[in-house]
């Protein structure tokens, strides 16, 4: 057995069996053991941001980590905006990068790069294997990595010798360390805290994920009269009927400091400190008002469900929830005549099958385009946690491939998914059951409101910037062209056509909204 | 004038009047300053991997450094790749990667991440700026290193609150330090070994460029009795027809040692010692026989065209050289019939014109359509230096903004082109005149070469990981999404039509050979 059968066998024992995979020259030994096992599931990425991406989504809704397989430096720089993004929501990414052979390193060839500096830069976790032997262990290492914390980015670095030269026996990886707790007394204060007036608690991570960990979120907010709140960005959330109702942040650093305006002290639970967005001259990093006790109980890499456990504990027994705490099954009519954000989330909401995993990268579309779908059927939230647009169409991948058997619906604006388009072939190949909307502005529409922001009259290098016109791109023709059926909608009554149709299908499809 | 103009006018007043830009929310008063300075052309690229390519080919054809607007970290990230082909082409470029205020770093925020760490990992030169008084400043030193030893790759790091605060006033870049040049000794001593038995001289980079260093290399192969012989892979060499004739290294190891069997003395100016692309069991990784004298004289940072002509003083009066030192104009016979790939080289031979720019990328594909070009009209000739794929389509937009006269010719594998297809549309934009010729063979093919070294017998994960099939890509569709013209041709007759019409029209084309 080679080092790279060791590593193939040691993800198998270990739990990992989906490989997204764009590979090259330096892996062909971990390509040739792939081979000889059918039961690790490859799909390939026409780009390294797709394979990155969809281990992201894959994670977020299976919370199992998946393999991406990189080629040597420039490659793992292709899969890098996407690891930020699924750095930032905590997800699990066992990265396995090529290398040149040990002894080949000495020598300047084309694609000698500094691979160890550039998985640093993103990753929680590197290494990169010093001999064949130690393939195995390493590569246990990294999964347990992967999994260590709530999720991390770990990257094994595979030097192509160490892949063909013989390996040990495969590794099962060990459990990852217990997650760590507050202590009894930071519980205390936390619930003493929360008993104040104009108390909040914010809880973000694995509290929204699941009913039950989201419910006693909500009981103790009830308990202690505080009030419950979300972050405006989460890796997952439930929304729609049956999810529990949260006041959210907003993107805006102004609308958070009025939301804010009130809360004296805010208990964090998994949640980060509210921060704005981005810096802008003359407003505040931190929207909260001043004075405000910021307590961060347990951050994110901690165990928030026992967090939450053992405040129930501490408060005593808890009050049932009110009907009202939840969202009620309210589903628009559909709509009908000229197309406008608002009809397109209301069909959406009408139709959209119960359980839909929904990925969020509309951007300056999706805000119109969310609020029909607060009292849609019970569906789940994701959105692009790190900033890095690019996210939306492999992200749904690797919903996709994590859910076989739920709808995943992807809103994407037209500039974000000019990043990553690739990912659409990726859709068809595997047949998965996506359907994306384009919402087609022809221009980054968020720049230009940021650029007003900053006080500029737009002339002619903004509008050669910002604006994807002269020419238009046909998302028709894009979609077409990586094999998945589409259609361009012009009115509210063609979009409830093509919707309808694409709930009704299985297998990609893609919908353009002009807008 | 703020931080951010203070930049825009060091760089005009410093000769950087490009910018290849793909910009973000941190970079919005850099944004508002290239509006006020019409003067500098911002041409967008919808993905940032299309600007670093586009400022390599840039560089390449035009000797000048062109800007990179990058979005902080993750949007760097996605220009990594071709980047890292940039710094292997020698190439100069100047990325200016927005951030957070300095103040707003001490938060976490989405968008924050290691803006040093992934610029240090490809940048010969990095820094942040600390304020905004120091914005020209840097920017000017920034110019000079992007200039210095024959072109690299810096970096400036423009915290957001350095870009609105009070700038000071624009700094003209200084001129690169003078490049090194080989001791007098060195250069006797290159001399003496030239004119033993077996000697070889290798030449690359400036040396490559212009004819008249070529023919002082060549000139002084003569005179000395050495072979002169170029590297397989060069950042843009001459060919065709005029062009000087020079023993060129392969792309296989093997080949390599062949070439080189017979080289006792390798001089090496300008050029790389020869290593293997990868390193296979069981084979050298470095080519030449075992005993050979390696002689680096002068290493692709230092001064070659000077060099070459202390060697040429060292020597005494050159010889002319014969007339079948130059590959003669031989324009093959228009083909007809079933399409081959030498088929479509004999076409593009015959009808390509005077000083074409070729970009080659088209990996197995680009042997047999090379073949006849050999003796076309005389033209320039860039590959992808840095082995990462998905830099043909980009570099071709950087050669057509730098040479608006010329027609450009961009030979690329259809998984190549995946990588950064988004540049047909900066084409279209742009109105660059640009032949891309797609070949379409749905799969990795250099990939299963590679594996059958392995040994291996490819099964299934090989063909989901390597063959871009079921479904396949439609390369017409996609073009004409993008906004580019596009046709499929299924014989040589097709092809040449269309190649003709290509020829002949303005702007950019993309026809799609299947093979």
């Amino acid at each position: 057995m080679n080092g790279a059968e060791s590593l193939v066998k040691t993800l198998l024992a270990s739990g990992v069996d989906v490989c997204f995979a764009n590979p090259g020259t330096s892996e062909m030994h971990f390509v040739a053991a792939l081979d000889d096992h059918p039961q690790m599931r490859c799909i390939l990425c026409l780009f390294e941001g797709g394979t990155s991406g969809a281990a992201d989504g894959y994670y977020r809704m299976s919370r199992r980590v998946a393999a991406t397989l990189l080629h040597l430096a420039p490659g793992f720089g292709n899969a890098f905006a996407n690891l930020h993004n699924a750095r930032k929501a905590q997800s699990g990414v066992l990265n396995v990068m090529g290398e040149h052979a040990t002894y080949h390193l000495r020598h300047e060839s084309p694609l000698k790069g500094d691979t160890s500096g550039i998985s640093q830069a993103i990753s929680h976790w590197t290494r990169t294997s010093a001999d064949a032997a130690q393939v195995a262990t390493d590569g246990a290492a990294a999964v347990q990595a992967a999994r260590s914390l709530n999720g991390q980015i770990a990257t094994l670095i595979l030097p192509a010798n160490t892949a063909w030269e013989a390996g040990a026996a495969p590794v099962t990886a060990a459990p990852p360390p217990a997650l760590r707790l507050p202590s009894a007394a930071q519980i205390t204060a936390a619930v003493t805290a929360l008993r104040q007036p104009g108390a909040a608690l914010m809880v973000d991570g694995p509290a929204l994920y699941d009913d039950a960990t989201a419910q006693l979120a909500a009981r103790i907010a009830v308990a202690t009269g505080a009030r419950l709140m979300a972050p405006f960005f989460a890796a997952r959330a439930r929304r729609g009927a049956g999810s529990l109702r949260m006041a959210r942040l907003a993107y805006e650093v102004d609308l958070n400091s009025a939301i804010l305006a009130d809360v004296k002290t805010l208990v964090l639970c998994g949640a980060q400190r509210p921060t704005a967005f981005f810096a802008y001259p003359g407003k505040p990093s931190l929207p909260e008002a001043p004075g405000t006790a910021v307590l961060e109980l347990a951050d994110i890499t901690m165990d928030i469900p026992a967090t939450l456990a053992a405040m129930a504990d501490a408060i005593g027994p808890l009050p049932n929830l009110a009907p009202d705490a939840r969202q009620p099954l309210a589903l628009p009519a559909l709509p009908t005549g000229a197309l406008t954000l608002e009809k397109v989330g209301a069909t959406i909401a009408h139709l959209m099958p119960e359980n839909t995993v929904v990925v969020n990268e509309a951007i300056t579309s999706g805000a119109p385009v969310a609020g029909p779908m607060q009292t849609a059927r019970g569906h789940d939230w994701l959105v692009t946690m790190g900033g890095a647009i690019g996210a939306g169409l492999p992200t749904a991948v690797g919903a996709a491939v994590a859910c076989p058997d739920r709808k995943v619906l992807c809103l994407s604006g037209d500039g974000s998914a000019m990043y990553t388009l690739q990912s659409l072939w990726t859709m068809a190949r595997e047949g998965l059951d996506i359907c994306t909307i384009i919402f087609a502005n022809d221009t980054y529409r968020i720049l230009h409101g940021e650029l007003l922001n900053v006080g500029a009259t737009p002339s002619r290098n903004v509008a050669r910037m910002f604006d994807m016109v002269d020419p238009t791109l046909d998302w028709v023709a894009l979609a077409q062209g990586h094999g998945v059926q589409a259609v361009r909608v012009e009115t509210a009554d063609a979009f409830n056509t093509a919707f309808a149709e694409a709930m009704e299908a299985k297998g990609p499809r893609l919908i353009v909204v002009p807008c």
